[in-house]
């Protein structure tokens, strides 16, 4: 019989081939127009899920963009893993700044450039190709499987939500594995414990009833648009610090053990500002490190922002409109609903006379932290340790992944963020790329987690 | 033989229908995809010149969008009045705000509603059938008229400037009439002594190299939104004084003559607030009236802004880059290419850290300020006087109309501003509105003054 690694060897060109039909469906969540390509994309999941041996796979139809689901549980008294994952990805946009096709995925220098390559097809692939390569030596799983795969992950849907919360008892596992996380740097295997919370909005400011000559009225009417630049320049202050009240009220620090843990994994900042961030200057917190700034510290950002005349030429109006949209990442102490509050009573207390700021939640999600010492952390740690050749780092993450949140609330377990990403992989951005050792590499320790959980009786 | 006011009257009904044909032709001069429209504008104004008596008109093509001239000299002795208007029209967004089809003229409480009603079709439109009257009645103009309409106003086109420099000789006259502004109040004829001037630019930010996402780089990427956010907020503070080091350097206060007929001039600021400005507050530098703000003072104004993510829902992405369309309208002592240049030093040093701005000129022109004790000032008030029935007002405005510079640089003539919109006539916004009282009221203002020119000899 082969081994898990012989299979996994002998299917490489195949595994890449469908790892590259999943990136040429353009599952853009957040576009009404991309509503086919979403069905596309759960058809292309649900396969895989079959494919790989699961049983009873289904697309489960709801509330927003369907679920993929799928379990094997032939494995009585070993551990139950539950898989998540999503198809959907982040729109293009800005087009032109990419290099090729977004949906032809491209191979250069061993990295398959396409949306959603990292973030997050090619990841989640790697987990079904590892079941597929074990059931294709093995015959089974060494662990009972339960997986979820959902397409709202870029759009902050409630569907998995819902679906988590209203199934616990179908979803019942001893813990949760998540490849939607980067590893620290190139060639170290790495888990991340935490991850931040999100509150994202979007600020409408009106001024006067309608739009107004800036000849005729400039000096008098309130401009929409600097009204919001007024209010969002005092949220935070010039060195990055936030300036709602409340908003860093129970923000702890990190134990010193993570810190010093922390201190001690190779960090050249010079070299992340210019080859990951890629920018002439780092921003941030004066008083805190990169590492906690990214892991331990809330944010304050605008991600877009419209109004008024901005096509080709002058238009000399003094807008009644404008519009952004703005989040704030948080850390575990921080509750998301009391941060939109506060977000709202200082939109009121500080917009500029004559000028009207709505404050709209469009999506929210709680920080989660793991600990460390979890008896399935240390076994994923294991794994990655014995796949890569070296040892395992735990760091934090700054993104956010709602579910994880979830799962916590209402399954009770944890979740291990075993993610085979870069941080140069352009989640979100042109040219997002993926790099196709790392989707071997990633299809190896999942195959190996699995089989040293196998080792283990049932929780 | 009829007088001017019974060939004015007769053909009220033909001249309305004449200038909602003229408001038909889309003529939006910053829009490439109007270029014919503009062609059929130059077109109809040309047919209007014809019309109305003038010999040799033509359309003068060159750079830019047509010129559109014609003249009549055979009064020797007279006077020579040299009109201007233009025929191009702002641009209609935001199309959703209007009540009825901007190019559809619609006649609602004695107001035709459409792109360019007030400014300045109906009002250039004005001066022609003014033109035509007379002809009418008279067999010939009382005055030598010269008569120029362009079609980049509303752009800053280069065009008119460089037909006024070298055209000096066939332009010579005594003085300018410009209906291009608007009067005080309804039924309260105005001359306007000052304009404005003009720095319109944009600025665009960029941060990183591409977007990044907000939860792998948040708290360390600069953000360009937030970068040109913080920078914005910096050039003016909460009560509205420009803070550009040396903006306001030379600025004049008006004279005291001045400053105590405007305030004799019925004003009241809550009507003004709410039925004209229509914002639940005015703004701008204390110490100053709303009059002293509009026509003496400077402003700094953002017209419009983009960057990031703007769609529906929602994107984390930590924008590359964004821009705004930022001017400045000047007042006399202030030289447009000096402004500019405080602006890009003001930017250069004030951009946040990881933020380049680039500061570009779009168009500029500088403020003007006529002798309020010209004769040519004081026959246009008594005709004003005398058609109106009231006591001709003298204002600054604050808008900006170069040509008016340009009539001084280069023909050494004042420009009688003596225009028939109203204040609310929502120019660049939606529902544009021209009245056509004021558009047969300015037919017969008009005719009066140049009637009384023509009882004078020339200068």
């Amino acid at each position: 019989m082969p081994t898990f690694a012989e299979c996994a060897a002998r299917n490489r060109a195949r595994y890449e081939n469908e790892l590259f039909d999943f990136l040429r469906i353009p599952s853009i969540s957040t576009l009404p127009e991309h509503v086919p390509d979403i069905a596309r994309a759960a058809d292309y999941a649900k396969g895989q899920l079959v494919q790989c041996g699961l049983d009873s796979v289904e697309i489960i139809e709801g509330r927003g963009h369907p679920l993929v689901y799928g379990e094997w549980c032939h494995a009585p008294g070993k551990p139950t893993i539950l898989f998540y994952g999503h198809y959907d990805v982040q729109p293009v946009d800005p087009i032109d700044e990419w290099h090729s096709d977004p949906f032809d995925p491209t191979v250069r220098d061993g990295q398959v450039y396409a949306r959603g390559a990292s973030d997050d097809k090619g990841q989640v692939l790697a987990n079904i190709k590892a079941l597929e390569s074990l059931r294709e030596a093995q015959g089974e799983f060494p662990v009972n499987v339960k997986f979820v795969i959902e397409g709202e992950e870029e759009v902050g849907g409630k569907a998995i939500s819902e679906f988590v919360a209203s199934n616990s008892e179908r979803l019942a596992s001893d813990a949760a594995l998540v490849s939607d996380t980067a590893m620290y740097m190139a060639e170290t295997p790495t888990i991340c414990t935490g991850l931040r919370g999100l509150v994202y909005t979007e600020w409408a400011a009106r001024g006067a009833e309608r739009d107004l000559h800036s000849g005729l009225f400039g000096g008098v009417a309130p401009n929409a648009i600097f009204g919001l630049v007024e209010l969002l320049s005092r949220c935070k202050d010039a060195e990055g610090r936030v300036r709602i009240p409340g908003f860093y009220d129970g923000v702890e620090a990190p134990s010193s053990a993570e810190r010093s843990s922390w201190a001690s994994i190779p960090f050249d900042e010079r070299a992340y500002r210019r080859d990951e961030v890629r920018a002439t200057a780092l921003t941030g917190e004066p008083g805190y490190s990169v590492f906690e700034r990214l892991g331990t510290r809330p944010t304050f950002e605008v991600h877009g922002i419209s109004g008024g005349f901005v096509g080709p030429g002058a238009k000399t109006v003094i807008p009644a409109a404008a519009v952004a949209k703005v989040s704030a990442r948080l850390v575990p102490q921080q509750d998301p609903a009391r941060i939109l509050e506060l977000m709202r009573s200082f939109a009121k207390a500080n917009a500029p006379e004559g000028i009207e700021v709505e404050v709209r939640l469009i999506h929210s999600a709680p920080a989660t932290l793991a600990a460390t010492s979890h008896p399935v952390i240390r076994t994923a740690s294991q794994a990655l340790r014995e796949t890569w050749g070296r040892e395992t780092v735990l760091i934090r993450s700054g993104g956010s992944i709602p579910v994880v949140g979830d799962f916590q609330q209402h399954l009770g377990i944890p979740t291990v963020l075993m993610g085979y990403g870069l941080p140069d992989d352009a989640l979100h951005a042109p040219n997002e790329k993926f790099s196709l050792r790392n989707f071997h590499m990633g299809i190896a320790s999942t195959g190996r987690f699995l089989e040293l959980l196998g080792q283990r009786t049932g929780a």
